[in-house]
């Protein structure tokens, strides 16, 4: 019974009534262009639907709501109390010795002067807490956009020669960074950064994670003539180049400051309950090699320090006794040779900064176990802010004696967590594509270039995308026995063919990238069909191609011809065409272009497999009783 | 009883036994990942399967069978006879009646020695005839293609200036061309080919047939001083620039001949039976006009002809008194200056010469009523070339006597029907926005250059598959009353949700593009349903969520990611996620993610969505029971 469908209904009769009580297929409610327009582009731009909160409220609540989301400060401020102001001291000052000694790093990878890096520590908290959403972000520098930063200004300006066009250049590139992000936000672009795949992402932590590591060889070395480029090759060559430049006392300092980090990281993460460990060790580094330089004088044995503000006199003129500096409004400068310099450094730091944000973002659920505990709300931000203010202050001066060497130490530890190798494994086990996407921005990233390093790694993981919809899937499928289920013959074992029946299903929307290739492996699979036993009951040649169409989405023109084209094929063989379970758009575009009626007969349109099985079955044998 | 689909079990109890007969699901066999690569390129590379007859033949028929595949002629060679021979000869002489002219013109269009263009229609089909497989075609120049590669050259080489040099560079790039066009064949590249939809080809062809008449203008008016340049714009400038050249005689005769042309053409359109009124048409044209000009002496009044050879003294010199030239090894040009422009030329002039041929070939079918009947073999590209090498041996020193104009008019009504408005008319109907990419095609083509129109038009298409795969759509299901089937509660206007119950489609792979849109979509349709009736009974609210997921043919790392985090979030919420109709590749994957063992709880993945309803309704109602 179980082999022979076409019995089932005769043996089960109570069923029958339920099984052959084919359902009607209908066509879609009607809807204009421009509705379906309209749906379409609000599911791309605003895919969050950001003002879902809004529907169906009073005007006034309205005006409230609308003011809490475009200042969040509006809507924990009112319920804040002491117990939240404890907390948020004690993770606002966490927060800021983390910041302090990567500021002052960050600004020696950008080759700005270190006060540079302790402001964006300042600053930008202060905005966040009044405009920003999350509890849990920290807003600061990011290491990889600092290095292509430096590195981009460099290879026009000298920092050193002329500091004051180097700093406006940084800071024109910065505010372009800023306005190339907040356009992707405002015209709700931000789906392109969809099509950074996570193992683009780890690939691309991991290299750049590499690329800034090399760059501290020259601090942890102790070298002083250095490569201005960043590639693994470059660098490598200019560090063994120059091996006479390295200094001992500098390698013995920043090898041991650096094993002390990664032993206070690596506590940190083994027992959570210890972060404060991996939280306060830069701050106690830089306090401790500070004291030692000078302590020992050792800026005078070959320890390179960081020299404060090391700017010409006429700008030291110009901001004389102030220690916190004006607005730098003046400095950003939308005129002159250098323009095009900045904008092109701030689209590709604005690229680069977004992706490292995201990326530590995306990896950030990963790393819950070492999360610094306590960041209750924004006022946590306005704590760091005012912690940096203070160092920025008062502090300053110290920083004069800090080592190189110990910033290099710092920058190393911090950027080494970026390099995730379990989740690489775990892209290994599961995706090999992926894995190669991987490898692609990795070692593209070390050694061509931070940019194409991405470049390409998008590049490939699109081309992934076009092939799957190039080359769609198309899956034989048989009936389980004792079901009215129909499933992929070579995963169910069980499941068995039908004679006279050819199901098929087609596991992707049809378009003008896969039409042509459809439609040749639709007539293999016939071919395939009739070459597997010439010899068969003539009752059982093959009359029926049925194509499960629940997984084609959607259709295009080429898709509808492809029908057409198809059917007209299958007429010449005496095969008949049966499309099952259309979904909305796809039966509307065949009904739009149907000429002669020929897709839209009810009796080549089922809701199911099961029931297009069983009602074509009763109408070959109603024919051949007939014929008799 | 409809409306409440958990009792129809205890209601239809003989059907109770197949309904409730939880088929249980299984994981697919184990493949490797070599035989995964394996199918993977063999389905990517050669779709077509073209070894597919070799397979389970004896060795020595193998060997039959390869050599025919390779030379079709060894397959229709015996079988050839006095008939078809016959048939061969007139659709040879046909087609040889339509090449001359349209040889000579395209060479024209090309700035090069009308004999060369001859040569195109005597060479090839020779080639074709031995290596080639379809009956049907007939190989000659196209129309743009020829058009660009002269405007390439011309632009660094003048033809009248140093014509030795410019023929020696345009069979360097026709070498070229061909060699670009040999690799994407030999590499199975042919793919790329289809990412040219159909819409993208009614536009350039439109586009490219504009163009191509708009250059004829020269010829039509008579004008002298013409711009080098394609676009619409610079020709139109030059041809009111140059008003004072037009000449009425050019004029005259060009627009009766135009007028000749399109009627001949149009009555063979409406009677396919007087095809060959269409075919002669040009060949009159070309004698008549060659005729009035010889009497008249037309050529001293304004009305240009064809110039026979325009080459240097030198190179009439090499090849003295030979009027079939041998063959032309020694033009090639690998060396020198201009062979980066040779490449340049040849891989562009290759790309579009493939794309007309394309879609000439895909809209073929739209043209059958316009079909050359009779050829029957390849023997009648032979027939073909026989005629034309008479026509270059013995005919030749009439063609000085051919006025441009007359080519002019042969061009524009061949490239006339290139312009196909109703297939045009047909996309918009269809599809919108592919309407817009044949807008883009078209436009491009005309204002801005033919390539660079062509390159818009496939990133404006491919950026809307991207989009879609961006912003999958998610499709709420309900329950058509009465059977256990459940379709999209928009489409199906009777089909009921299932109190308890959120069951969502997922209508594409899911992968690093939009598994952060998914999870979002997820949520926000879990946030509708409780947002939907907050004052439910207890026993209704959100228990399930039921993800069909028949139309994820394949998942990515991203994907697998996606499914983790949303497990965690409904966790969280006290909700359970249930998966239906996983295919193998998504459950392979999942399994092999799964650490915690989570995806593959046998209640948690079902065969059909009205399995997973039955035997979780089942589920909550043994609680709700055992717990009172």
């Amino acid at each position: 019974m179980e082999s022979n469908p076409s019995t089932i209904q005769e043996q089960s009769p109570s069923c029958l009534e339920i099984t052959m009580e084919v359902h009607s297929v209908v066509p879609p409610p009607h809807k204009s262009t421009i509705q379906k327009l309209k749906t379409r582009l609000k599911e791309t731009l605003f895919p969050d639907d950001p003002f879902r909160q809004f529907k169906g409220q009073p005007t006034k609540k309205k005006w409230v709501l609308a003011a809490q989301y475009i200042f969040p400060i509006l809507h924990w401020g009112p319920n804040y109390n002491l117990k939240l102001f404890k907390s948020d001291i004690v993770s606002g000052v966490t927060i800021a010795s983390l910041a302090i000694p990567q500021g002052i790093s960050y600004a020696k990878l950008a080759s700005l002067p270190p006060n540079v890096g302790l402001y964006s520590s300042f600053v930008p908290p202060l905005v966040y807490a009044v405009l920003g959403s999350s509890r849990d972000i920290a807003v600061g520098p990011v290491s990889i956009a600092s290095l292509i930063l430096g590195s981009m200004l460099t290879q026009q300006v000298s920092p050193t020669g002329d500091p004051v066009l180097f700093l406006q250049l940084a800071f024109t590139a910065t505010f372009f960074a800023g306005f190339f992000q907040a356009s992707l936000g405002f015209l709700r672009l931000g789906f392109i950064i969809d099509f950074l795949s996570k193992a683009t992402l780890i690939g691309f932590m991991a290299g750049a994670a590499i690329i800034v590591s090399l760059q501290q060889l020259k601090s942890l070395l102790g070298i002083t003539h250095f490569s201005k480029k960043m590639g693994f090759i470059p660098v490598m060559a200019s560090v063994f180049h120059n091996s006479q430049e390295w200094s001992w006392q500098t390698i013995l300092m920043g090898f041991s400051f650096l094993v002390f980090l990664l032993v206070a990281r690596h506590v940190s993460m083994r027992r959570p309950k210890l972060f404060w460990v991996s939280a306060a060790a830069p701050l106690v580094c830089v306090i401790l090699s500070t004291f030692l330089v000078f302590a020992f004088k050792a800026q005078h044995h070959g320890v390179g320090v960081v020299s404060l503000l090391p700017l010409s006199p006429s700008f030291k003129l110009q901001y004389p006794n102030n220690r916190l500096n004006p607005p730098s409004w003046n400095m950003l400068q939308f005129h002159g040779g250098h323009l095009g310099l900045s904008m092109k450094t701030g689209l590709v730091t604005g690229i680069i900064s977004l992706t490292e944000g995201i990326a530590v973002g995306r990896t950030f659920a990963s790393l819950m176990n070492y999360k610094v505990d306590g960041a209750k709300t924004a006022a946590s931000n306005i704590v760091m802010s005012i912690t940096v203010m203070v160092t920025l202050l008062f502090l300053m001066p110290l920083f004069q004696y800090t080592p190189n060497v110990v910033l290099g130490a710092i920058i190393v530890s911090a950027v080494v967590g970026l390099i995730d190798i379990p989740a690489a494994y775990h892209v290994w086990k599961m995706d090999k594509f992926d894995f190669i996407v991987m490898l692609c921005a990795f070692f593209g990233v070390i050694f061509i270039s931070v940019q194409h390093g991405l470049a390409i790694a998008v590049a490939v993981s699109i081309f992934k995308i076009l092939m799957q919809i190039t080359r769609p899937k198309t899956v034989l499928l048989g009936k389980i026995p004792g079901t009215d289920i129909y499933r992929d013959l070579h995963h169910y074992k069980e499941s068995v063919k039908i004679p006279g029946f050819l199901i098929l299903s087609i596991e992707a929307p049809i378009n003008f990238a896969n039409s042509t290739y459809l439609n040749e492996r639709v007539l293999r699979w016939i071919e395939e069909y009739e070459a597997e036993d010439p010899k068969m009951h003539s009752n059982s040649s093959l009359r029926f191609v049925i194509l499960e169409m629940s997984t084609v989405s959607t259709i295009d023109t080429s898709g509808v011809s492809f029908f057409k084209e198809l059917k007209r094929t299958m007429e010449k063989k005496g095969v008949e065409l049966v499309l099952v379970n259309l979904v909305g758009e796809v039966m509307e575009k065949l009904q739009r272009s149907n000429e002669a009626g020929d897709f839209m007969k009810p009796d080549c349109l089922f809701l199911t497999v099961g029931e297009a099985v069983a009602t074509l079955s009763a109408t070959i044998k109603g024919q051949s009783s007939n014929d008799v």
